[in-house]
């Protein structure tokens, strides 16, 4: 088969762009090999043509002019690697409304935006790719609607975030959470400012876009609830290890009964469970359904030469499906409702702090039970004058749960104000391994 | 888009057959809203038409004539579930030969048969996919050929072989070897006749056609050089454990200097390591490549649910793909040679009973040291009347740990042949962690 060119152009060309470009140009002939075509950079769109640059496009690819690209009829596909909201979002909906096929690395573009940009895509007829928005190279976006397409994924569970994964792994080896942020941001996992990763912000933005896709309905950031790891103490991660579990903050997406629930949160991860294994800067991403059972992604979850991979590989397979009409452009095909508030189930792991005599357990135990909680395992520790009780439940309304804090809060024999965390157990069997 | 009717055939109707049938039509709106079309089974060939089927194919499906598949113009596909050598390789080659794409699920038939099945295929200008020939539903295939066309991958590490990963799990919990293979024999993961496995023949196969489909080259099950886990002990068990480590058998493809050595063995897993938390009959592949550094894959790895779901996934990816000649055919499109026996450099665990009088360590450090290998971590354990010796070395030669092996075998002092087991690192880092 003899090669076909395809100028493609990037918008623009920082570390993901400038790598973008000297992959397709080091990979042409493995490239051409899989596809039959050649991928060049003809245009880059960037807002400062003089600035210095590591590794230089080629003479007159640089330009200030958005127009230039979008009015090129030469110019095949697009890459989006900016970043941002604005001029982004209208960028990328003016290419698809010229009929140029993009591809995004943009997590808070896809994750906000989705709908009107898959809706231009289908009307235009072109295709919207996106692989690189989340967990860079981690191929779970092609993975889920390519690999996945009759097996009625019903549950995903993440660790989508690497900074929060890092902190959280130094913990577990004694650090406080000021010293892992601290040796995170001198390492480069953490920025400056690194609240958009310890608040949960993005993974939300990952879970949004991991959750459409897997379910077939439109997940936007607004509806993922979301919490950080800012209030995770050495003492949550000395009692997760107590009990053979792992400090994570988990992404979970879950469709009970036709309803779905999308949400950050810290978890208590079952030792023997796959994303407790997940450790430092990694991402790992478990997909659970019918006809697989489970099937875990793992890798880094970010880098300039990670993502542009996956953004490459999007390139590739958009010009190797155009055409046949493989895939249709939005994965949101249905309206699926929230699971009403408090409905999810889980096993929870309880922290409280209460007076250390007779009958304040059976107390405790009681109003759990009032609620149809019940104890799956309780540790219980010596404190000055006071008892910790380290309770983990069977699977519970997350409702309950906090309905029956609420009661033991009220005990006059409890000192703290009671708190929950989910626990992820063995291989999604809540409960299993507890006694 | 309107659907477009692919009437589909299967050769073989047993457990993967008769899922694959149940698959295409409870999800048959899914393959629409993916692809546009509808895939049917019009044909499967059985070799018995009167025996009783759980899953009931319709009136007129089954047939025992393979022409009756083969020369029906209107079947538009066909998936091979049937197994065997032969005739099943002649019957796929027909069927390339006449025009018809075919996914296979065959991994001996891949393995041993994959270059003049690919020749056929690409003479035909047919496709011809395997995901599910690999590890069931994990699509480790689709991921290598289409996510990483960008990445030099020069790695490949897996655990492919889910019924000697349940034995060495079981034996870690305190299980003798024959009484973990009793168990999963139980439990239906391991054969009346588990030769196969234990072996590491069947983990061979997979890892012919992972090394062929990474490096671009043709590797058949003759070329891959394997052991099994026969004579895996618990005292290897407890050693590993000793040094935070655990026994796998591994699957390692590894591509150095334009040269490439396939290989199944059994190893001491670093616990860090991302293999080492693989457990029970579960499989794992991690692919190491410049752009990507690591990405690991886990799932089930067998299943006849979960390898029907990697068929239809093939199905989909064939219908999706016709016409714009993604993917060509054969991953081989260059010859590599074998590495030099001796050649291929890893950190090794190296044990050995001697005297337990001093000077000793110093003979055996000082053979070591004449072939180049170097001692990272030495434990030394009283014995009656003598002394095992468990080392990890520095990352070394394996011909030159070898040929140190055999000096020491001739010491005086040395009671026992010293034996090795290769080492597998944190991260692909050998020795990190060792001191």
């Amino acid at each position: 088969m003899s090669a076909v060119d395809v100028p493609v152009a990037l918008l623009g060309y920082g570390t993901v762009g400038s790598a973008v470009d000297r992959l397709l140009v080091e990979n042409a002939e493995d490239i051409e090999r899989a596809t039959g075509h050649r991928l060049r950079v003809v245009r880059a769109l960037v807002r400062d043509l003089a600035k210095e640059r590591e590794h230089a496009p080629g003479a007159g690819v640089l330009t200030t002019e958005f127009a230039a690209i979008r009015d090129d009829p030469g110019v095949a596909l697009v890459a989006e690697v900016m970043g941002g909201i604005e001029p982004t979002e209208r960028y990328v909906l003016e290419l698809l409304r010229a009929g140029k096929p993009v591809v995004s690395a943009n997590k808070q573009l896809v994750a906000r935006s989705g709908g009107e940009l898959f809706s231009a895509a289908s009307e235009a007829g072109v295709q919207l790719r996106f692989e690189a928005s989340v967990c860079a190279a981690i191929p779970v976006i092609k993975v889920l609607r390519e690999s996945l397409v009759v097996t009625n994924v019903h549950r995903v569970l993440g660790i989508v975030n690497g900074t929060t994964n890092y902190v959280l792994t130094e913990m577990e080896g004694g650090s406080t959470y000021e010293e892992a942020l601290a040796e995170a941001q001198r390492l480069g996992f953490a920025e400056a400012d690194p609240s958009e990763d310890v608040s949960g912000a993005d993974a939300a933005a990952k879970m949004a876009i991991l959750a459409t896709v897997a379910f077939g309905t439109r997940v936007s950031f607004s509806d993922v609830e979301y919490e950080g790891i800012e209030s995770i103490t050495p003492l949550h991660v000395a009692a997760a290890r107590e009990m053979d579990m792992a400090v994570r903050l988990v992404g979970a997406a879950t469709l009970v009964d036709g309803k779905i629930d999308v949400r950050v949160h810290t978890a208590l991860v079952d030792r023997h469970h796959p994303l407790a294994a997940v450790e430092g800067a990694f991402n790992a991403v478990m997909l659970q359904g019918d006809a697989i059972r489970e099937i875990t992604l793992e890798g880094p979850g970010a880098g300039g030469q990670e993502t542009a991979s996956a953004v490459v590989a999007d390139m590739v397979s958009v010009i190797g499906t155009t055409g046949t009409g493989f895939l249709q452009n939005d994965a949101a095909w249905r309206r699926l409702d929230p699971l009403p508030k408090g409905e999810l189930r889980s096993p929870f792991y309880v922290h409280l702090e209460v007076d250390d005599r007779p009958g304040v357990l059976a107390h405790v135990a009681e109003r759990l039970a009032a609620h149809e909680v019940s104890i799956a395992r309780l540790v219980q520790q010596q404190l000055e004058g006071a008892a910790a009780l380290h309770i983990v439940t069977h699977e519970a309304r997350s409702g309950s749960v906090t309905a029956a804090l609420a009661d033991i809060g009220h005990l006059p024999e409890t000192w703290t104000t009671p708190s929950a965390l989910t626990v992820i157990s063995d291989r999604g069997v809540p409960g299993l391994g507890w006694t």
